[in-house]
């Protein structure tokens, strides 16, 4: 079997989703994306790194674009192999990675062998272990292992974004905020203190929260303070001494962590507050020429992205970085995932104008 | 070995905390208070029953007394065997039982050899399996199988209770209160509902309850409201679409188990609520011609039971029902488990006094 990166970029994505790639199982796909690369990319130099492909150009532009997309994918969910529905402008592919983000790769390896002689040097990331815990995600080890593969001037990750550049993302904390009380039996509550009771107050506070809508660069965030988590008790007849309420934070990225977290800190003011998991935002640096290019290629609309994903790794590298890519997100990690194909075609189109 | 009942109770009791009877190993001493029973108090009835004794006196005497006292402990925490500390007034017998109720069985056994004719009929039972779930206590078998043996005008329940006669008990009941939501990612927290911050009103009504203080009988009774456990949390970043509030709600004996619940209802009123667990109140019954009796016998003292104790089957049977015992409730179930000598020899002679 191999790749044909020429074709009709539907049919490569078609083609992609057919080589199951679950986290752990990239092999096979990233031997043929590397094979195909080196066979219809001459142009490119090509290397594999564990389970990913790197590829770039060497052209001497004064600027360079980094393209990144994961190969893997969440687990199977009946949901293979690929099968298309309709035709013209409403045609849909079915299948496990038609919106993340095997549509997304299909367009850059597309590009990859079609774009002989772009007006940016690019680079091509494909890379593993997106789907699974932080530690093992590829990027993070081309990171440390081949930081020059990284720089440039401007990243695109082909994540789904419904083909509309999504700009920036919002920084994650969570904090545990917990209330300690005094045991005693039920019949006797005086003679105890109930630290689940003391959490009332906080949930009122939480409850009462109104989150800022906030504008960056003309793009809308949303942020968000939300319990995900609540729990307490010792036994049916006990008062219990302690509960814990876990709260995530989702903030806009003009907050950096430290002022997220002392925004948090006065929300809760009064109760003992621990920060478990922190992850910095990234603002859109839609200023930037090469992004500024980007956006007016795609009709001149951006819109902020509010998860959090690999952008804020090129984001912390000092990079602008967006997320660009046909499909859904609220369709991916779901059984139902499907793309409509006309939506793959467009952003190969976006992006073959702003290369070319 | 054997037992000497004629001899003084304190020793009785020490004597009776040596023989190891957890809950579930009640045999050895249950054969050996029967073998005491039948060779020290000939006057009367003894028959076995499981693992609980049961004795009586057959003397046609107008009115019945049942002095009821469990033979088994819960686990040993290294406070075996028994041993004394001090002299007279201050003198302190420490070990396993010596409050969770040895001393209260010590002061029926004593009576039981010592008192041939009392004024009212009596009725004795040592039974077993108190300490553990409600199926296996010995008196509900005895219900169950002997019912005759549990009749009477007045049931003395031998647990702690300072010396104090202790009337009537509380009632508990446990609810369960659910809230739902609907899921969605904490990035996009405005598409989904969450089950955590919908308890924030729930447990407003909780911390601000103010519960009753009752006056029946010339008794006191202190209600509770009190959250025993609460959860909730699918993932660290989903708003949660389901969450769940326990609620111990302890209620004076002037509630039947219907209002009772009606009332927990009202203080919810817009919730879901299931109740998971109900055990009525007993009437302090203090005003039948037996009880006032004692409560006279005893000083004139009597105060409000908070807890639940069998003393409740009693009243669920229809009959006036009090606690009277040695040792401090609250050192019940713990290491230092410990009874002052003196408080023993009180409880045998208020009881000697009413009996005879």
């Amino acid at each position: 079997m191999s790749l044909d990166l020429r074709a009709d970029p539907v049919d490569l994505t078609a083609a992609l989703v057919d080589v199951f790639s679950v986290s752990g199982s990239e092999a096979e796909l990233a031997t043929l994306v590397r094979e195909a690369l080196e066979k219809q990319a001459p142009h490119l130099e090509v290397i594999r790194n564990g389970d990913a492909v790197l590829a770039r150009t060497n052209l001497g532009r004064p600027s360079r674009v980094v393209l990144a997309g994961h190969l893997d994918t969440v687990p199977e969910n009946g949901n293979l192999p690929s099968r298309r529905e309709g035709t013209g402008a409403d045609e849909i592919l079915h299948g496990l990675g038609t919106v993340d983000m095997k549509s997304g790769d299909a367009v850059f390896l597309h590009l990859a062998a079609t774009l002989s002689s772009p007006r940016h040097d690019i680079t091509f990331v494909f890379y593993d272990n997106e789907e699974v815990e932080a530690v093992k995600n590829g990027l993070g080890r081309i990171e440390r292992e081949l930081p020059e593969w990284l720089a440039g001037d401007l990243a695109i990750v082909g994540e789904p974004s419904n083909g509309v550049i999504e700009a920036g993302c919002q920084g994650t904390m969570r904090v545990e905020l917990r209330t300690t009380g005094k045991r005693a039996h039920t019949a006797r509550a005086w003679m105890g203190e109930n630290a689940i009771h003391a959490l009332a107050e906080p949930m009122r506070r939480l409850a009462e929260y109104a989150p800022r809508v906030v504008d960056i660069d003309g793009l809308t965030y949303r942020e968000g303070l939300q319990a995900t988590k609540i729990g307490g008790g010792v036994a049916g007849n006990v008062v219990p001494d302690s509960a814990v309420l876990t709260v995530n934070f989702r903030f806009a990225p003009d907050r950096t962590p430290e002022t997220a977290e002392r925004h948090v800190r006065e929300v809760f003011d009064g109760y003992e507050l621990s920060v478990v998991d922190m992850s910095p935002g990234a603002l859109p640096g839609l200023s930037a020429p090469a992004a500024a290019e980007l956006v007016a290629a795609a009709g001149g609309h951006a819109a902020a992205k509010l998860g959090w994903t690999d952008v804020a790794r090129f984001a912390a590298l000092g990079m602008p970085a967006v997320n660009f890519g046909p499909g859904n997100p609220t369709l991916a990690h779901t059984k139902q995932e499907n793309v409509r194909t006309a939506e793959i075609r467009q952003v190969t189109e976006v992006l073959r104008k702003f290369l070319s």
